[in-house]
């Protein structure tokens, strides 16, 4: 189905205008990849590096500091020793693969936005985490929850988003402990493709699954994830309780849940590519591992952040060379395992949408495109490390994913791709402009992007110089303007609305 | 050898500066790709093309608007009427296949800088054509001979580019007639790299190899390639007499010649993938073979520039998917037929080194570097399409270029790339920052960008909110500053100055 047809059915003007700019563009609910994933190890290397990850669980093990995490290890044959799990070689990886989906269906509110998370699909979903928003407007200030709605607003108007993304900035004038209300139902009321849920505490996360039981029905929900939910580890070699329960109480809801080693190697990982690859493949093994175990079957993401460190300051930095070996092996890796894969994104230390922002993200969303990765959190807005979002960063994002689309697809090697008809007949000096061919294929020949800027120089000069920011920071404000809420039916908003209000009411504001 | 000890051999007090500098980067006089290339046909999609372009040789075939290519194709055996020249199946492919090197060696001045073309390796040099320059100081203005030789200086000083380019910019100052004696001086006299010559016209391309001859001496450079030049098929199917004039003045000198279709999709081919690179695959072997047929073993590089074109308003395109789709089968059949391979660079459409410009140029660098481009014109400085080159932009660039030698070592699983030792030893929650490892490999852990900025926001803040091109601004301005001429023997300088002096004077000032 073409993302056309998505916009029409979900209805409002806003996603028909949408459709029509981007009739010409191949937009889809989600990529399917057609070509074969780009490699940088060697099989041997690949079976080198589970090796090594084996020798790390069996003779190091993780820290698993959750009283349920350590009993039901050691019930499943770990070697348990007060908060530390040491693993017989292959344990983790065998019981990944006897019940962990090799891919499986994430179901949006709009069930034309459905996800694919494995297989050759690729989801695109916004940034994540950021206490700041910039825009070329207000520049850099804390995020909000109006902010927030924005960009729950602009995923679900963009053709190029397939996700509406979790923690898409931080409100922060919200208190702490009940941000999750607000932003759970952000995603559930300004958007209807598939979103992320809370996980800074396993109660946050009920409240998540049962917000979307409202929305989905807790009998749908018992066999169709509609959550899939963020946890990471607490590189080197520790799982949290506050993330093992979170993704305990998604998994007991057959929910979705992300296992993310988040390494800056050279900190929290050795600095060599093969030795941050070890690591995250053998703590990410565990984290999945203790997912089958509280529920086989329930669907599990490999994750894997990891960047790279200046060895000068200890600063983070994005899109340098050494992170895209890394993402391209974790990929290999996941595939070797046989589960969906998450990484990469649009990632840079820039603090604005400049010419390093954009180097930086484009060498992190080619990679992850080419790796074959299935779920791309941070694939557009992210600014300083994801220390900001930033709205115009948003835009020039998502035309890159917009291009990825289109370079996912291959060469058409069809008759009409091949074009030999007009190749033998237009002859030596004539230009192909006017002739049937191009004609037939003018609405679809080439990715349009509505960013870039290809006029002369002259008209741009008369058009104000603008740069891609200040075009962006159009885009946005149009798609803010012309976005209408998708419909929801009339008892569930309500009893959405009374859920939140209820809860709420159940226990003081607090900032922790 | 590391770039570092190039440096020092070839003296310098900017080039020990830039050593320094860059000491930690993995610098090299040419990278050697140890990653199998990205693919994105299959070998019957690279057959069927072959065949069709053999087909379009065979019932369309090329024009030759050139006396001797049509005599020399005539006794060749192929069809020639009028300036049509129709070739059998299969014979040009037969022509190079049984005389053109696999690869060769170009020679520079300084024989540590002697580039590979071909094979596993990958030279970067910088954009060639523009008649405009920018920086951020002046904007954009016509190029002269002091532009010329800054960017000839810059590249020489930069231990990212590999070669010193060609028209790196128009120097439009000086007269039609003349300026190429400034030029070649220019890279002979103020770099030590490999260049290119003239090709506007056989007697420049003549002039080119005498200059060079002076330096290299007539009898090395019968055997050995110093010049390499680039000569641009009409496309679509034409290759003009000034073109194949310089193209065989410097076959039968025996120096090497870049063959290029150059191909704005929708305008000078089809609008389809194949199709581009059908017609491209017949237009290069048609030139590549007349070279051969001029004098057998010649070292030629098979080129291809192609972009796509806005089909609103016809303006190229530059960065979009297709361009980079065309650019891997490209390469994956300059790689099937045996023989060296020209394309990509850090292409773009915006007039500025903004957003737009980076992102638009890393969807054609990486690509390049992925493809296994063997010889990477337009590597930094590129504006506007080819209309200007950008001081700011050509900083930009090499660093991504930088970034691109550490990515093709791919991952190190040496005993020290697997640091098992510290991986076991070290233990869960400890950070790495600190271990014997980490310390042994500070040097060389990850590429340092001399560009970005991976300070904290308040730090930035304090420093100015510098963007990328207002720190690139200082990096240029630096270099050219601390640049120091490489030596030249008085004889030689002498003889060079004399040679230009007398051939100036020896016919009136022209501007065409």
């Amino acid at each position: 189905m073409t993302e056309e047809t998505t916009h029409r059915r979900s209805g409002g003007r806003a996603a028909r205008q949408a459709a029509r700019a981007h009739a010409h563009a191949q937009t889809v609910p989600f990529l399917t990849r057609k070509l074969a994933p780009f490699e940088v190890l060697s099989e041997e290397g690949l079976a080198t590096i589970e090796a090594n990850a084996d020798t790390l669980l069996a003779e190091v093990g993780l820290e698993f500091l959750d009283d349920h995490a350590l009993a039901t290890f050691r019930e499943a044959g770990a070697d348990v020793t007060g908060t530390r799990v040491r693993f017989p070689r292959g344990m983790c990886r065998q019981i990944v693969q006897a019940s962990a989906p090799r891919q499986f269906t994430q179901y949006a509110r709009n069930p034309e936005r459905n996800v694919q998370i494995g297989g050759d699909a690729t989801v695109f979903a916004p940034a994540y985490g950021s206490p700041f928003v910039r825009d070329l407007d207000g520049g850099r200030r804390y995020g909000t929850i109006e902010d927030f709605r924005n960009f729950v607003k602009l995923a679900y108007s963009h053709p190029h988003m397939h996700h509406s993304g979790g923690t898409v900035c931080e409100p922060v004038n919200l208190p702490v402990n009940k941000r999750h209300f607000d932003m759970v139902e952000a995603h559930l009321r300004y958007s209807d493709k598939a979103f992320m849920g809370s996980v800074t505490r396993p109660d946050r996360a009920q409240d998540t699954v049962d917000m979307a039981r409202i929305v989905f029905g807790a009998g749908f929900m018992e066999d169709h994830p509609v959550i899939l939910s963020l946890c990471n580890a607490n590189s080197p070699l520790v799982w949290d309780s506050l993330m093992l329960g979170a993704a305990r109480t998604y998994a007991e809801a057959n929910q979705a849940v992300l296992l993310t080693p988040f390494i800056l190697a050279g900190a929290m990982a050795p600095v060599t590519a093969a030795a941050t690859v070890t690591q995250t493949l053998a703590e990410a093994l565990g984290g999945m591992a203790y997912v089958q175990l509280v529920r086989p079957g329930a669907p599990v993401v490999f994750g894997s952040f990891a960047s790279s460190i200046s060895m000068q300051s200890g600063a983070p930095t994005f899109g340098t060379p050494e992170p895209a070996l890394v993402l391209y092996a974790m990929a290999a890796l996941a595939r070797r395992l046989g589960v969906p894969f998450r990484s990469g994104g649009s990632l840079c230390g820039s603090k604005i949408p400049d010419a390093q922002a954009a180097y930086e993200s484009a060498a992190t969303l080619q990679p992850t495109v080419l790796a074959g990765v299935n779920f791309v959190l941070h694939a557009a807005g992210w600014l300083e490390g994801g220390l900001t979002m930033g709205y115009e960063k948003f835009i020039l994002d998502a035309d890159q994913c917009g291009m990825m689309g289109t370079f996912v697809n291959g060469i058409d090697m069809s008759e009409n791709g091949q074009a030999m008809d007009t190749l033998l007949t237009n002859g030596p000096s004539n230009h192909y402009l006017g002739t049937a061919h191009t004609l037939a294929n003018f609405e679809t020949a080439f990715y349009r992007s509505d960013i870039a800027d290809n006029n002369s120089f002259e008209q741009w000069l008369d058009e104000g110089s603008l740069d891609a920011p200040a075009r962006a920071n159009r885009i946005w404000k149009k798609m803010l303007d012309e976005y209408q809420q998708p419909a929801m039916d009339e008892g569930t908003s309500e009893a959405l609305a009374e859920y939140i209000t209820r809860r709420k009411a159940e226990f003081p504001d607090s900032d922790t």
